[in-house]
Parts: C-alpha cells; sequence; structure tokens
C-alpha cells in the first residue's frame, strides 16, 4: 500500500525521463536481455547495458541522450539495465511504482507532497550495493519533504543526517568525484554525469501501469 | 587476503568482546540454532537469540552482562545471533577475521594501524540492512584510522562524510536514539545500549582461529 520511487540515477531512470519527455508512448522495463531481444523481434526498439555496456543488438545503450525525439516518439521502448529495470521488478507489490531521477525531482516531489501515501525510496545501487548518486537523490528528495514526512528506518535516517552534514558549498559534481560508477564512467568513456545530475531537465512522472512506464504528467 | 572486522555493536560483538574479557577461552560462533544445541549436549555453555530474545534452552542470552567471570572463565563459549555470527560465517574468505564493537575499539584501532593488509568493515547490521549503530562504528574506526589509509568504495565514503559532518555535541546515544535496535531493546526492555557504545570496557582482540575466537590481545 505505499509509493515505491525507484532510482538509478546513472543512468536508467533518467534515460527513462528522457525518453518519455522525447515523446515515447511508454518505456517497457524488462530484467532480461533474452526477453529484450524477444520483445525486439516483435518490432520494439530496445535499449540498456549490462555492466554500463550496450549489448550490441539493441537499438540504444543506457545514454538518455541516445533517446531523442526523432528516433523514439510515439514509440514504446523496452530497456533493460544492470540494476534499474531489477529494482522496478522487486517493487511490484507496491500500491503505486514511480521511477525517478534528478532529471524529473521537481515533479516527483509535488507528487510526493500531494500524497498521503507511505513512500519508500528505492535506491537500485550497484550489484545489490549502496551508491552514492542514488543515495544523494534520496537524501534530497527527504530534504525537500521533510516538511511533510520524516525518514524512519536506519538507512533513511543516515542519509538524511550525511545530507544534514553536507558542506553547502559542495557541488554535486564534487561530492560524487570518487563515487565507483563515476570512476566506471571514467574507464568507459561516458560524458552523462553533469546531464544526469541536473536538475529537472526532463520534467514527467513516469508511473509504471500493466508493466509500462507512462507519463502522468503531461 | 584482507583483514575482516565484524562489527554486531548491539550486542553479538560486544558479547565475544565480554566473554573474552571474562575470562573465556574462545568463543564459538555458529550459524544454527541446531548446531548450538548440538554442541551443548557435548558439554559447552551456549548463548545467543533470534530476533532479539534468547533461546529457551541456551545456558545464555546475547547480553554482554550475562557472560560474568564467574560461569564462563576456563571455559568454551557457543554463540549464535541472528546477525553477528552470520556475518563471521560470511567473512570466512577473509585473510584475518576480528570481531569488535566499542569494547574493543582501541585495541582494535591499534592492530589496524599496525597492519598493511586492505580492511574491510563488516557491519553485520539487521537481516541484510543497514543499522545505524555498526555505521556508527565502522565511521569511528575509519575516523580513527584517517592517518593511515582512506575510505574506498561507495558506502565507505559515505558513512565517512556522515562522521564528518555529524555535530560534535551529540553523543552516540543522541545519534542513535531513533535507530531501530534502540527501539527494539526498549520494546523488550533490554537496557544494554550504553553498555554496548561505551570504549574500551572489554580491550580484547578476538581474532577467529580454526572456528573459535580467542584473544590475542592477552
Amino acid at each position: 500500500g505505499k509509493i515505491c520511487v525507484v532510482i538509478d540515477v546513472l543512468r536508467a531512470t533518467t534515460t527513462v525521463c528522457a525518453a518519455l519527455d522525447n515523446g515515447a508512448l511508454s518505456v517497457i522495463p524488462v530484467r532480461d536481455v533474452e526477453q529484450a531481444l524477444s520483445l525486439q523481434k516483435e518490432g520494439n526498439l530496445v535499449g540498456g547495458e549490462r555492466n554500463g555496456i550496450k549489448i550490441s543488438e539493441f537499438d540504444f545503450g543506457n545514454s538518455p541522450k541516445e533517446y531523442t525525439p526523432e528516433l523514439i516518439e510515439h514509440k514504446k521502448v523496452v530497456l533493460t539495465t544492470t540494476n534499474g529495470t531489477k529494482a522496478i521488478d522487486l517493487s511490484s507489490d507496491a500500491k503505486e511504482i514511480f521511477a525517478a531521477s534528478f532529471a524529473n525531482i521537481s515533479a516527483l516531489c509535488a507528487y510526493l507532497k500531494s500524497s498521503d501515501l507511505d513512500i519508500v525510496l528505492f535506491c537500485a545501487g550497484w550489484k545489490n550495493r549502496v551508491n552514492l548518486e542514488d543515495s544523494l537523490f534520496a537524501a534530497t528528495v527527504m530534504h525537500s519533504l521533510s516538511d511533510y514526512c520524516a525518514p524512519t528506518g536506519d538507512s533513511a535516517q543516515l542519509l538524511s543526517q550525511w545530507y544534514d552534514g553536507l558542506d553547502n558549498n559542495l557541488t554535486r559534481g564534487k561530492i560524487l568525484r570518487n563515487a565507483s560508477h563515476v570512476h566506471r564512467f571514467e574507464k568507459l568513456g561516458v560524458t552523462d554525469l553533469e546531464y544526469c545530475i541536473t536538475d529537472d531537465l526532463h520534467p514527467v512522472l513516469p508511473k509504471l501501469q500493466n508493466g509500462e512506464l507512462v507519463d502522468i504528467h503531461s
């Protein structure tokens, strides 16, 4: 009976926001590469990655910059990623499931403030481990909601205290400068970091409905 | 090839320190209640809990205060707990495995400073979740070692930044006041919190050798 917000800042949920804002009808998160390839054979566009690297048969990787209007307008996009789409799958018991990232943080927070349901901020992390960027997003959301609700549970309290203690002069880029995923990006030559930590580039509200993420904001 | 420090502040690793400091020959961590009961039949003292509650057939629960010299001197104690002994079991690949808590923090840090091996601080947490008290201990150790080594990995960086941002006037008790385990203690009437967050009550160095935790400090 809760709202589950799935967070995979680098990059799955940022990519979901970009795709929907750029005109995709929906994003269909699937857990397996095989499932994605089978949906591709049925005529769908397919994107995603494993360990940060595009799968060769896919139409897109996992960079939000690839999902341009010319390529995806009025189309459905199937997406499978190392952590993000798995997290969506694991959330299936929730009453409402959203995909979120800095690209749609204001739209998300406005919705959460208007709802009476309990909220779970589900950080996808990296292979079942904590990561800094999803933690930073969750903490930023908690801070924004601090007049509406309080963090419960130890990890939420810890992230909230962490956020409150951060030096105000630190940019997000500085906070994340030694994040493992940022180092992974550097090794792979991925230049999406600034894009993925910028607020409100794609003010959509992707909600899971019948297995597809659709924008309920527009 | 690393040092693994297993941390279960409330209360398994505090209890290990108390037992060894009070004269137990060793503490034998086992994962299952059945295994513990079978070792009890062979004449060993057995302690532990599930979900914070003593198992009825056991000689001790999981309070460090129970392990008094009169009861345990020159004896071996078998211990099984919800999280702590499971974490020790999961660490078995490490080169050196220690049990640690605030009760032996100075002895631990002195040893870690003298070693060249990489260090893993393994927070047992609660049923695979983060908890505040083990996080606080790990962060305190990292702070103490900050002239010797730097945190790597996202969770270590996060804990380190959290610790650095905490208000210096906050006591450990205040930081943990809304910790889920502290609330669990209150419900169960357990009064071990202050004991378990006090430095150096039991300056032992419990190291796992042939399946038994023995004090290598004395």
